[in-house]
């Protein structure tokens, strides 16, 4: 079992310092809180949970589909993306599957409990590069070929299906639109399901290809809706799927996994675009607030897209141990595949946490 | 995809009678409503839900175990029981398990896309004998043996896997704990698990076999605590499996699929003992005037020790075309393997609704 961020439970646990206390830099999360109507909403659907949800989130499938274009027969929901991350090698039985490295632990883990048959390629990324995706190099990684001192040379067989988190999760780093299509078109060429997750791309939706979906059978695009509408307790998630594989996906769905509350709330903020505004905002300040203070204590990190920084620092291990001690969680990605100890995640939160959080990493790391 | 009751969504579309003024018989739900201490604590923890839940209900996994004197390690948490009955196939890859008919309708499905090497053995209940299992009978079936001309005759091989629902859905018919004891004791010998579903046990809990999961490990228990409880749409239901093989579904088990207000209504909910009490009285109260206007009226049902009844007649879909009209749903049987479209299951509900009901369908269905 892998290790995740955002566990206070655990960390309350561990320290002895009340789960409320604990300021936690460990999961990615807009610090926007949830969002009012949402609550509201909930709070007034709460007599209604003797009713079973709608079994395959009918409604909300289609009002997704409305917001981007799309129809919502083309949309599958799910308990947090997690399920769908799950749902879809299990679905689709690839033989060979290509992830990147590092990124989210949980494609590894969907794909290797999904059949021995499966053969998982891990597509490194390089730190001195800041993990950035080369698409040449990852199309020909999922072509089956690899470069070879300057030379593509042929293997075996191409994969079938590949990962591509966007942003990536834990670097940050950004494929933009135009080069995620590149790969999208080779990836219909090979005959490879293209997978991206984009979990973090609210903070920059401009580069989604979530209304390519339409046009390519190969693309999958998955979305969370518990990061940037702070609703992780709540479990909200969705992918859009090419006409030619959603019955699939659909035989393989179990009922009722996204619950009453998940259904009426994840409408709620999808149109809740106060809420969007006043987050885009306040994300765009705490990111240079945050930038300008690393930077000016000498602390190295990966320029990121997202709501987190990749830090990187020989002193990460001591410091992770200090900040847990004081409540404060941040990301050890020590349990990365492709990073090592020297590697702390750091979530962008209020304005006044980010301020406590900087003090102390700057007198732990700062050089 | 097999339709199951409760779709008041479904239901309200097509009648056009909105959603809250929609009698819903087709779904076994407890008409007490949710419990009043769950619904103020979910109401207090929803602006906790930037944070992810506990990933795998590690606090209420040990109050269920307490709750029974079982090792909390032996206790799986789900997305409703109904993640359990996808996990546990999943996980144990049976080659041959055994599923009566009539009965819920998930073990199949759940079975039908785990693999393409899984043999389902449907083990057929007799109408004539009100749907009973004989538990000698399915020992044998069990056993891979055939009953043949009185004769035993042993089969190709054993099943390594038999659901059994109890009390069932949709008869309501009940094996005593001492039956399921003697079936679960022929599984071990067989090697087979024994999968006993006791989503509805909570109407007579001294037939319960919860706690001999310690002593048997071929067997597993897993319960819901949306019926009951009243909380479909929060979803939440869980397992108890032997210590042999709690390590292996883990393995299969996804992070995060319970909510952080099921979890917390979860434990609320099962401390709850004045709404335990109460739900009990007034079913008891319930069951026996809607057993006394069904015989009044010379309506054929199924004993049943749950809180629903399985009605036989001829009538049965001009009374359920006739009932959807006026916003009263019942559960069309016709689609559950070994029933026919003479069969309706009702819930029963409050005595407001029931009363309702019973003047209608004896209307219907009455002599």
């Amino acid at each position: 079992m892998t290790e995740h961020g955002g566990n206070i439970y655990a960390a309350s646990q561990k320290t002895g310092i009340p789960q409320d206390k604990i300021l936690d830099f460990s999961a990615s999360i807009n610090p926007c809180g949830v969002p009012r109507q949402a609550s509201l909403l909930m709070k007034r659907h709460i007599k209604d949970l003797p009713h079973y949800p709608e079994p395959f989130s009918e409604q909300l499938s289609r009002y997704i589909g409305q917001c981007f274009g799309l129809d919502g027969e083309s949309v599958i929901c799910g308990n947090g993306s997690t399920e769908l991350i799950y749902l879809i090698p299990r679905a689709l039985k690839p033989r060979k599957v290509l992830i990147p490295m590092p990124t989210f632990s949980e494609y590894e883990k969907a794909c290797s409990i999904t059949g021995a048959s499966l053969r998982i390629t891990r597509y490194e990324l390089k730190p001195e590069n800041n993990f950035a995706i080369d698409p040449d190099d990852f199309i020909h990684a999922m072509g089956g070929k690899r470069k070879k001192r300057g030379i593509f040379t042929v293997s075996s067989r191409s994969c079938n299906m590949a990962f591509l988190c966007n942003p990536n999760n834990p670097t940050g780093q950004m494929l933009s639109k135009a080069k995620v299509m590149r790969i999208a078109a080779a990836a219909q060429k090979v005959r490879c399901y293209l997978v991206v997750d984009e979990a973090f791309i609210d903070y920059c939706p401009e580069d989604s290809v979530i209304r390519e979906v339409r046009d390519n059978p190969y693309l999958i695009v998955i979305r969370s809706m518990t990061k940037f509408y702070a609703l992780s307790g709540l479990r909200i998630g969705y992918g859009v799927f090419p006409r030619s594989i959603v019955d699939t996906i659909r035989q393989y769905k179990e009922p009722w996994t996204v619950n009453t509350l998940a259904q009426k709330a994840g409408i709620a903020v999808l149109g809740d675009k106060p809420y969007q505004k006043t987050s885009l905002k306040t994300m765009r300040q705490e990111k240079l607030f945050i930038e300008k203070s690393l930077m000016n204590a000498g602390i190295d990190f990966i320029p990121s897209r997202a709501n987190f920084y990749l830090l990187r620092t020989k002193k990460a291990q001591g410091a992770i141990a200090a900040l847990e001690r004081k409540g404060i969680l941040v990301r050890n990605c020590s349990n990365f595949i492709g990073l090592d100890d020297t590697y702390i995640r750091l979530a962008v939160r209020s304005k006044k946490e980010n301020l406590i959080l900087m003090k102390e990493i700057i007198k732990l790391c700062g050089r």
